[in-house]
């Protein structure tokens, strides 16, 4: 059967998504089903997966469909348009950051882990400088051949390969309008928070509940048991691909609530996965719009929706039915009380509503500062004290609480951060907009009816996939482009005016 | 860095192994993760997978590399040369079967393996009939281009894909001497059995308890459960690779045996992979020597060592402690009466050690026939009636429990069935020297030492890979090539003679 060019493409772009759908479960497998012992032989296999999907990306045979198939584009339709042109992009990440240098890195964050590890344990920064010192050398190489491929700058180029889209200069000045009124909020929303501190919730939680319940939320929200699963593992994860998608988080024997706001979260990942334009399903044009999108689905689930009186007054029967919760401290104005309590801390993990873009905007200055090259390696901890400080009127007991406390610039992780805070600015500015559309929606879901909800989501949102760029995504559905106003309206509605 | 030819092939074959160990566990997720609606999107998964191995295998620059080592062979040991020669012979397969008519066969044993389970459930052959000869033809012309690269009639070819070295020639010999004594042997062991009927063995045997017994055994025999683990499936199988084994099996509430003979038969094989040559454990000199050497090892802990007085000896406290199993039908020669039981019956999976061979040769005759033209597709059912009536004078009532009982054809797997009599036979060679070599096996078996069991299949077996034929591996282990000869004083003495 003679194809076209283009044809040929979609074809070995199935192929692609075919083993990146193969890596991911193998992912998945790694978290919550494999021996210990196992790690390195796991290592060998998705190693192999990442290098079989480079060489597809970045054979000549590839280049001259995607320039075969650009001569004739009067022949394609908009969205195969859209899909050649994500096509292009995801051909020009992987020519740029060649397998050599794939390998250094893969090699030298595998190190790098480990012994931030190790300086983490013993809240010494001097043993992980050197390997952290290496991995940012590594990266800046990448982000150089990236930047001169992708006509970007270096640190722009990083951010590009999780939140396409998305530069420095926009999200500096959306950043900066959070920042302004942000460390006044926080103040006021803690001496609010102190006059009235809700009665503790600690049910006695047995082992199989927690997760008898999640998947009650899971079932009503929609998602689809007999093509996806919950399991258990260290960190909460969306896994797999449409058509078998694999949510897990983690319970806590301590917090009635933990797993399933981690569930929360990762459904609203799980169900944006869900709701991509299935027939470009293994196709990039029917991708997820990177990860600031992702992000908005996520908190828009747990955040926006899970910590609201409407949600945990449909909760409410079933607390009592799953965890046997009766009792004051169960009611929903002490659960919603708790849910939404305004605490500083040095910890990002475990940090709030409010006080995680804090967190989130010292790291985003200072990988932009280690990019620039105004900020050395040795330089951090101390820069990371001051800043935090500076920005939440806390100081580090140590580096383990300071700059050691998170994996992700041991493994590289350079350009991912600012997607927390996007993701929150998004989630606020969509809801904001579907509460308008939608009068009823505080009442549909204190009835556990999410319908009306994801079927805007869908049309507005997932079913978008990459056909848009991230801000035509959020112009199309809003009607404005992306600021920061309706973040701080929400955030000041909930925190200081008692609303949602 | 520069490297010879034979260490890029090494290299390129480290990637097969690490591809392939992605699929197998793919494989595994689907037996015992995977909702049941993802069928369709894993097939996608392994179908790519098995497209990147084909790839991989036949690209002219692997051939070329082939070319130049061989040119080099001077340069290269003993082990190397091996490799090389099984590297040859991967190529061969591959390239001797073009991605076309490996994707032709796919779509086709899919759709007849569904044909086959509706004409199953209706006994109605007509219905499986023109897909089974679709089957047929597409594997026909795989024999045909099969034999031509190997130098091998065309049914031989086929039988080269599991058992390699293995030819008509020899097995037919080898089954001929089994089927002249077998029938006479079925009769004799059948009386003599009715003349002691076993107590009935129906403990009650709570859900949880089945895997711990399970998990126990499989701790004593070595199985390393921080590289691997046992899950349940609906067939038992071995998945995974050196470094990560994955075995299942299926418990039976009704029958306390079930599971456990599974679990001794998969472990069989999954200690078999443990013992490969770890310094070749992604090269395809280290992998097994093929489905007879395999079936072996599972039959000789399963058969050999599971169904013997010494194993029931050890197992009888475990059965107290996990089953809480006592009285007299938990005795240990009343479970070996129960466990050595002989019937005769249609079903080749409810087959016991005797009556299993007869299924078998009568197949193996039906596909040699189909594959030399004289067995049309239609007469199949009558063929099958006739044939098995004749071997174990029983008639199956329908197809259903004819012709139709097992999923082997409609998946293309012809030139398989040999490699489960052969696996019989090379395991009651190798254990009859086994048991010569070391006087004391029974009573370490009894004690539930089965170090110096595995240690001696390590050096003679496991250890040598396929760095020898099948046949040479076999005749340096027992100084003799293979007959059927050890399995028929086996048989003998266990059925006729009471001993074992």
């Amino acid at each position: 059967m003679a194809s076209t060019p283009y044809q040929q493409l979609e074809q070995e772009f199935r192929r692609l998504h075919a083993i990146r759908g193969a890596a991911s479960l193998l992912r998945w497998d790694a978290a919550v089903m494999m021996p210990r012992g196992s790690a390195d032989v796991r290592g060998e296999q998705l190693a192999a997966l990442d290098s079989e999907c480079h060489v597809l990306l970045t054979t000549p045979k590839l280049s001259r469909l995607i320039e075969r198939s650009q001569a004739m584009e009067s022949q394609l339709e908009e969205w195969q348009l859209a899909n050649l042109r994500e096509m292009r992009r995801e051909r020009d990440h992987a020519i740029a950051t060649p397998l050599s240098l794939v390998t250094r890195l893969a090699r030298a964050t595998a190190i790098a882990e480990v012994r931030w590890l190790e300086a983490k344990q013993e809240s010494n920064f001097a043993l992980f400088a050197p390997h952290l010192e290496e991995v940012v050398a590594l990266t800046r190489d990448k982000a150089q051949v990236l930047s001169q491929a992708l006509g970007l700058a270096p640190y722009d180029a990083l951010i590009d390969e999780f939140s396409p889209g998305f530069v420095c200069a926009e999200i500096d000045q959306l950043f900066n309008a959070v920042s302004r009124r942000l460390p006044q909020m926080i103040r006021e929303a803690i001496e609010l928070q102190a006059a009235r501190p809700p009665l503790p919730v600690l049910g006695k939680v047995s082992v199989a509940k927690p997760r008898s319940l999640a998947v009650a939320v899971m079932r009503a929200l929609g998602f689809p048991f007999d093509r996806g699963r919950l399991d258990e593992s260290d960190h909460p994860s969306t896994e797999g691909v449409w058509g078998d998608l694999r949510v897990t988080t983690r319970f806590d024997m301590k917090d009635p609530f933990a797993g399933l706001m981690g569930v929360l979260h990762e459904t609203g990942q799980a169900m944006y996965d869900l709701g991509l334009p299935v027939a470009w399903r293994d196709q990039p044009v029917g991708r997820d719009r990177g990860m600031a999108l992702e992000e908005s689905q996520s908190l828009l689930l747990e955040v926006f929706i899970g910590r609201s009186r409407p949600f945990l007054t449909w909760l409410r029967p079933l607390l009592e039915k799953h965890y046997g919760a009766t009792g004051p401290e169960w009611e929903v104005e002490n659960l919603y009380q708790t849910l939404i309590r305004v605490r500083r801390g040095a910890i990002r993990s475990e940090a709030d509503e409010l006080t995680y873009p804090v967190h989130i905007m010292l790291r985003y200055e200072l990988e932009k500062r280690i990019f620039d090259g105004s900020l050395p390696v040795r330089d951090l901890p101390e820069a990371w004290r001051d800043g935090f400080e500076q920005r939440l009127g806390l100081r580090p007991a140590n580096d383990a609480e300071g700059c050691l406390q998170d994996v992700h610039w041991a493994i590289g992780s350079f350009g991912f951060v600012p997607s927390y805070v996007l993701g929150g600015l998004i989630a606020a500015q969509l809801y904001e907009t579907l509460r308008r559309d939608h009068a009823d929606l505080d009442r549909e879901i204190e009835g556990g009816r999410f319908g009306a909800l994801f079927d805007w989501l869908r049309a507005n949102v997932h079913g978008v996939g990459a056909s848009l760029s991230a801000q035509e995504l959020i112009r199309n559905a809003t009607s404005r482009p992306l600021t920061a106003a309706p973040w701080l309206r929400h955030a000041e509605a909930k925190y200081l005016e008692g609303i949602g």
